[in-house]
C-alpha cells in the first residue's frame, strides 16, 4: 500500500551525473530550455526557489547599507569599449540589437551582460564629494551572455541576478567591502540557509573578473567532485572610475577617483543546490530555504483522512512551518510520493485511514531518510526541531564529501590525477604558480581559488604559503 | 530659522505640466533618462516605491492561487507572428537582436514586448488534461517596446512590470478571473494603497490590446485633467490557444482549447502616483505606500538634539512606523526640508535645540499641509493616526477633482471642448458609437473606457445604457 516505485525514476548519479542533472530539473518542474538557443523557463517550483533566496539575500544586502535601483538592459556599445579588459573578456558574448522601432539603428546596443559600464556612467553624474560616499547600489535583474555550451541554471544566455555596484573614498574601504559582500553576505547565506559547504578564497590573476584588481570567490564542490563557483566579489580598483571619470571632490579639495567594488549571484545557486544536496530520488530542499517545509498527503480520499489532513496542515502552519496539503486523491498516493521525493520537499506527513485510528501519521524524512509513525498531536512539537537536525545534516554532508574528497599533493601530474578520480587537490602556489596553471588547463583543470596556509582569504597572490584548491570545474 | 526657500523648486503645474512632472522626477531623485533613447534609470527613492508596490501587489497576486515564473528574454520572432492582430500591434515596436555570441543569428529573435507567445508555447506542453487547469502564472519582468515620444516612467523603451497569464476550462472562468484581477487586485491595490481614484470600465474594440477579445481597464485623471491608464485585465478568449494549440482533455474525453486571461501593471504606476498625488512642492507619497512614513530631522547638530532624535527615530519605529532619522547637520536645515517635500515623504518632525526645551517637536505634515507645535511624548501614539487621515484625504481629494471636472455631455462638440478645457466628458456609446469615437480622434480624444448607467463595468460595448468616458490621454 505505502511501497513506493521501485524502478529509479531518475539515471542513477553514478551512472551519469550529467544525465541525473538534468532529468531532475527536468521531473522535479524546475526548469524547461527556451526556445532560443541557451535560454531557460523557471518553472513556479524551481521559481519559488529563487524567490526564496532573493528575500533573504535581499534583506543581507540592506542591512550594509546598500540600496536597490534599476538600470537599463540595453548599453550603448561604445560604453563597453571603454575599459579595455573588460570588453575583450565580454565581447564574446554579447547580443547585439540592431533594429528597433522597425528601424535600423544609428547605434547597435548591446543587452547587458553585467552593468559597470551603464552604472559607472551614472556614478559618475551623481559622485560629487566625499558626502555622496560610499555609493552602495544593487539592482535585481536579468544579463545575456551568449553561450555556446548552455545547462540550465549553469550556463543559461540569460540568466537572473543580483548585482551589486559600490564606490568608495578609498582602496582600503573598497577591499573591506568586497570582503564584506563575499564572506557576510553570500558565505553567511550560502552557509546558513542554502546549507551549502564551500570554499572562500582568492581568484588567480588568470580567473579574474574581466576589469577587476581582485576577485574573491565561494567554491563548492558538487555531487560528481567537480567545482562550482558560486558567487563572486570583485575589487575594481580604479579601473572604471578611470574610464568613466567618476571622481570626487575630497574633503581637501582634491578630485579624487572613488574606488570601487562590484558582486553578483546568480540563478546558478539553483543549480549548485540540485548538485550538492541531490541524491538518486531527487533534490534535497534545505529546510530553511524550503518554500515548501512539510507537505501533508492524504492517502485516501475519505472524509476523515481529508479533514485530518487540513487540520494538521493548518496546525503545523500555526506553529510556523510552511506547509501544503496535498489532497488531490484522483492521482495516485505512490505517484504523488515520489513527485515529493523528487521536489525534495524535507518531511512528508502522510495520513491514511488506518493511521486515524492509531492517531498516528507516517513521517517521512526525505533528508536524513527513512519513515516512522509518529503521534499525530506531537507533529507540531517535533517538526521545527525535525527541519532544524535536517539543515545541518545537509551541511555536514557537503562538507564530509569534501573534506574527504581533497588531497594534498606536491605536483602537476599528481593534481591532474586527484581530479581525475573526482575530488579536489591543494597544491602550494608557489610551487604551482601561473605556469603550472597553464599545465593544468590542458587537463581542464582549473585554480578554482587560492587559500592561505590555514583556510583563510589571502591578501595576494603572492602571499607567502598560499595554497592553490584545484580542480575540473563547471 | 525654520523659514523654507520661497522660490519654487519646481515649475509651477499650471504653468506647465509636463515640465512640472519632469522637474519633479529629477529633483525627487525618482529615475533618470537613459543613454539608449527612451529607457530610463530608477534612482533608490524611485525604485523604493516600486519594490514597495511590487511586495503588496504580489502578495495580493498570490491570494489569487497565482503562482510566479520566469520566462525568455528573447523570443524567436516567428512566435509572434502567430496571432495576427498580436503582432499587427506589437511589430512597430520591436527590439530585434541581429546577433549573439559574435555571428549574426539565423533567426533574428526579438526583447518581448509581452509574453503571450512564448507563455502559450510552454502552456501547450504543460497543459494536458482538465486536472491541470486553473494554470495561473504570473511574472516580474522587463519588457521593451520601442517608444518614439519617451516620457520617464509613462512611456518608456523599457519597463518593469508582472504580466499575469492564465488559462482556463472555461469561457466563464476566464472572464470571471480577468473581472477578479480587474477589480480585486489591481482596484484594491491602487484605491487601498496607492489611495488613487478611477473608473472602472471596458476598452472599446478600438482600444483593446492586440490579440484580446476584450480588455477591462482602470482609468485615473492626472492633475492635469488627462487620463492615464493604470492596469489592464484581458480576456484572450481562445485566440493564442488556437495559434499555440493549448488544449486540454476533458473530463468527456474529448479536446477542447482553453480560454485565456493575461493581465499587467507596471513602471507607469510610479508616474501616475506623481501626477495624481504631486502638487507644486513636489510628490505626496500614501502613507500606506511610503518607504519612509516619517522623517525625524536634527536642525542642528548639537548632541542633546542628535541624542534626540534618535530616541523619536526608535520610538516611532516600535510603534511600527516606517520612519528615518535625518542627522545630516553638515547639510543647512532648510535644504534638508525642501528635499523631504519634494520626495513627498507624509511626515515630518524637526527638533531644535528650543524644542527640547519644551518637550516639543515641530510635526509637519506633507499631505495635509500644515506645520504646527506637538509634545515629542505624544508622537508615537499620534502619528499612525495621521497617517490614516492623509491616506483617506489623498483619496478624496483625487475623487473630488475627478468629480468636479467631470461633465455629462451629448455630443462629440460639446465633448471636445470639455476636454480641451481640461477635464472629461461623459457620453452616451449610443449617442457616440464608433463613429463618434474616430471623430474624438481627430481632436486627440479618445474612448478611455465604457462604463453602465450606474458606473458599474459592462458586459458588452453594447449593452443598452453604456456610457462612454472620454479624455485626453497619456
Amino acid at each position: 500500500m505505502r511501497a513506493m516505485a521501485k524502478a529509479p525514476v531518475l539515471t542513477p548519479r553514478a551512472e551519469d551525473f550529467p544525465r541525473w542533472y538534468q532529468d531532475l530539473i527536468n521531473k522535479a518542474e524546475l526548469a524547461d530550455n527556451g526556445p532560443v538557443r541557451g535560454t531557460m523557463v523557471i518553472r513556479p517550483y524551481g521559481y519559488g526557489l529563487w524567490e526564496r533566496m532573493q528575500q533573504d539575500m535581499d534583506a543581507r544586502i540592506k542591512e550594509t547599507g546598500t540600496q536597490n535601483a534599476y538600470f537599463p538592459l540595453l548599453i550603448p556599445q561604445s560604453y563597453l569599449t571603454r575599459e579595455a579588459e573588460h570588453v575583450e573578456g565580454f565581447a564574446p558574448e554579447l547580443a547585439v540589437v540592431t533594429h528597433g522601432g522597425g528601424k535600423e539603428l544609428e547605434e547597435p546596443v548591446v543587452i547587458r551582460p553585467t552593468s559597470e559600464t551603464i552604472i559607472n556612467e551614472y556614478f559618475s553624474k551623481w559622485v560629487q564629494s566625499y558626502r555622496d560616499l560610499p555609493l552602495l547600489i544593487n539592482q535585481w535583474a536579468n544579463v545575456v551572455r551568449w553561450e555556446l555550451r548552455p545547462r540550465l541554471f549553469l550556463r543559461t544566455s540569460e540568466f537572473l541576478w543580483q548585482e551589486g555596484h559600490t564606490a568608495h573614498a578609498t582602496y582600503e574601504e573598497a577591499r573591506d567591502f568586497a570582503a564584506r559582500i563575499h564572506k557576510d553576505v553570500y558565505g553567511a547565506f550560502m552557509r546558513d540557509v542554502l546549507a551549502m559547504d564551500f570554499v572562500l578564497g582568492r581568484k588567480t590573476a588568470q580567473e579574474r573578473f574581466a576589469g577587476a584588481i581582485n576577485t574573491l570567490t565561494l567554491e563548492g564542490m558538487m555531487g560528481d567532485g567537480k567545482a562550482l563557483q558560486l558567487g563572486t566579489s570583485h575589487e575594481l580598483g580604479q579601473n572604471f572610475a578611470r574610464a568613466f571619470h567618476t571622481q570626487y571632490l575630497s574633503k581637501e579639495g582634491k578630485q579624487e577617483l572613488v574606488w570601487q567594488t562590484s558582486w553578483g549571484s546568480t540563478t546558478r545557486m539553483i543549480g549548485a543546490l540540485v548538485m550538492m544536496h541531490g541524491d538518486d530520488n531527487g533534490l534535497r530542499v534545505p529546510p530553511r530555504l524550503a518554500p515548501v517545509q512539510a507537505v501533508v498527503l492524504a492517502i485516501k480520499g475519505d472524509d476523515a483522512v481529508l479533514a485530518k489532513v487540513h487540520e494538521i496542515g493548518d496546525r503545523l502552519k500555526a506553529a510556523g512551518v510552511r506547509v501544503q496539503v496535498d489532497d488531490r486523491t484522483d492521482t495516485p498516493f505512490g505517484r504523488r510520493a515520489v513527485d515529493w521525493e523528487l521536489k525534495g520537499v524535507p518531511v512528508r506527513v502522510e495520513v491514511g485511514p488506518r493511521d486515524l485510528e492509531n492517531g498516528t501519521a507516517m513521517l517521512a524524512r526525505r533528508i536524513r531518510g527513512g519513515k516512522e509513525p509518529v503521534s499525530i498531536d506531537s507533529l507540531a512539537a517535533l517538526l521545527p526541531t525535525v527541519l532544524e537536525e535536517d539543515q545541518k545534516l545537509l551541511l555536514d554532508q557537503a562538507r564530509e564529501r569534501r573534506e574527504s574528497r581533497t588531497s594534498d599533493v606536491t605536483t602537476v601530474d599528481q593534481a591532474v590525477q586527484a581530479t581525475a578520480a573526482g575530488g579536489w587537490a591543494r597544491i602550494p602556489w608557489a610551487t604551482l604558480g601561473p605556469e603550472g596553471e597553464a599545465k593544468l588547463a590542458e587537463h581542464s583543470v582549473s585554480v578554482r581559488c587560492l587559500v592561505t596556509e590555514d583556510g583563510a582569504v589571502p591578501d595576494a597572490d603572492e602571499t607567502p604559503g598560499n595554497v592553490a584548491v584545484v580542480a575540473r570545474a563547471y
